[in-house]
């Protein structure tokens, strides 16, 4: 008997899934992938899956919107950082110009070695030399000047390797991934080693991260009537280094919530994904692995730029996201595309 | 020939204003006063005039949304500040909960004093007595654990003259601006001399103020392991005074941007609105002048706790708004509508 009455019930079963299978497939094809330069794959989908938790509503993971904080490294994470730092390469380009308004330069390191344009005798001097140069060519000035300066620079200098401007240097990955997550009603923030008032002026432009939601290192700032005229003065004295374990600190002072989300390169990022994993419910802690020398640069454990080893045994250990750079980005830059 | 046909065409010039008169103001009665605590007056008008001009589209002030900054201070602005900062009531009460672990404050000063309830005895140690009590009864501890000893505090506490808690004593008339500012996609931070750490636990749902939209006064914080667990301790060491002219620097430090909107009470106030002022375009510098003493105090030029003298006179120079809060404020506090 009942073999006779089942068989309309399963045709007409049969129909209803097809149809739904049709339908969904209709829906999936109308909503666009989200990160088109990520190729499938766990990487991916380990992305996908935290968003999906943390905003589902009902979802035991779900996340009210007022604490969906993402932070991002910058260099190394959403742009390049090699041959050296971009911030560097501005530095450099300050010790050049400003060279004829101080002939003693000729003779002094590491300035010497810079307009001798012997990079590594001028570097040879550590973070001294660094810092000496930076203070020679980034304060005494107006927090305005400054930010003119960098301005101007960003808008013409180009990358040695590339012949880019540096905020073309930016991973399109990356730029995905934020504008997914803003999608999603979080507040992503840059927490950088690089300098806070460096960033500033291209963030908002380049990553839609604006001024507020910059985090990064910074010279003491004095405020002063000049004239009449209220300025900020950039003092040459360090203020905070938003590096390694300063990281959860600058994220503690500028944000006052611990991220849910936070995404690194290197050892200098370790600390901010160990505050980022020690808090509970949904959590996403990911790591860009340098893998593709022939699209970018292939470096790790041995490099003095974005030196990663300590994070990449933690991630490994600890289930954290690794990007394979060569695997997991179908294109690394913008101007691949076009 | 003239007079005989202009007559149809006044009497339906007529109908027309009359009609568009009507129309007007029936609309007007659909959209709620967004300030309605506010006195109907000068100082009413320079807020909704700044916010209409700022806000629309092709007048010649209009400000783009991300550029749409407000800062406020808290003590004296945004709550009171009276008979002494409420933070202050929070340290003497701390120093009350644990002098049982500490049986040398019976004797050392000034928490021998704050123990016998001789506040002004405990006080007469200016800056360096208060630092002391800061650092004995709120560093060497997490984060955490200073956040949720805040937020108890804050739950229980009450103020001595009107037994409200302290989250209670915060002007209405400054709650309906935040709001009525951020309708118009109007970013509000607090920048504040107390501490950032004090204000943060409730400042959001007080305020409607999140976290990082929070900046103060702070104290050193460190990144440490314990058992494998990330913390931040905070040290007995001064990070940052925001206050006088810390205020300009905070703001570039944490927003980076100048504000066009800018609300203090006191000279520490000053720089901040002189810092706000000398931006272009659309500009708002208001002070609240405490000269209700019956609803709240009356204090201005002597007073010890926000001192307004050099402010006040620069305001009358420039003419920045000043709210005479007797005449200004319908309401004071929340608990005075029930």
């Amino acid at each position: 008997m009942r073999s006779h009455h089942s068989f309309p019930q399963l045709r007409y079963a049969y129909f209803l899934t097809l149809w739904v299978l049709l339908f969904a497939g209709g829906c999936a094809t109308v909503q666009p992938d989200p990160l088109p330069s990520w190729s499938d794959g766990k990487v991916k989908q380990s992305i996908v899956g935290f968003v999906t938790r943390a905003t589902t509503q009902g979802s035991p993971e779900f996340v009210p919107v007022s604490e969906r904080i993402a932070t991002f490294d910058n260099d190394g994470t959403l742009w390049a950082e090699q041959p050296m730092y971009f911030q560097l390469f501005f530095i450099l380009d300050r010790v050049k110009v400003l060279a004829p308004q101080h002939p003693e330069w000729k003779t002094a390191e590491p300035f010497a070695s810079v307009l001798k344009g012997d990079l590594k005798s001028a570097l040879s001097g550590g973070d001294k030399a660094l810092l000496e140069m930076l203070a020679a060519t980034t304060t005494g000035m107006t927090t305005a000047e400054y930010e003119s300066m960098v301005s101007d620079w960003i808008a013409t200098a180009r990358h040695p390797r590339f012949n880019q401007p540096y905020t073309a240097m930016v991973y399109q990955p990356m730029l995905e991934l934020g504008a997914y997550l803003r999608a999603n009603s979080f507040k992503t923030f840059i927490v950088s080693g690089g300098g806070i008032e460096f960033m500033r002026p291209w963030t908002e432009k380049i990553y839609g991260i604006p001024p507020e939601q910059v985090v990064g290192s910074s010279g003491k700032i004095k405020f002063e009537m000049q004239d009449g005229k209220p300025v900020l003065m950039r003092l040459p004295e360090l203020n905070f280094i938003d590096d390694g374990p300063g990281k959860p600190v600058g994220i503690n002072q500028h944000i006052g919530r611990r991220p849910i989300f936070a995404f690194g390169n290197s050892d200098g990022d370790l600390q901010m994904l160990q505050w980022t994993a020690a808090g509970g419910g949904a959590r996403f802690m990911g790591l860009v692995h340098h893998t593709d020398a022939v699209r970018e640069w292939a470096y790790d454990r041995q490099s003095s730029i974005g030196k990663l080893d300590k994070a990449l045994d933690e991630a490994e250990a600890k289930g954290w996201t690794v990007v394979d750079m060569k695997r997991d980005w179908k294109v690394i830059f913008p101007f691949e595309k076009k």
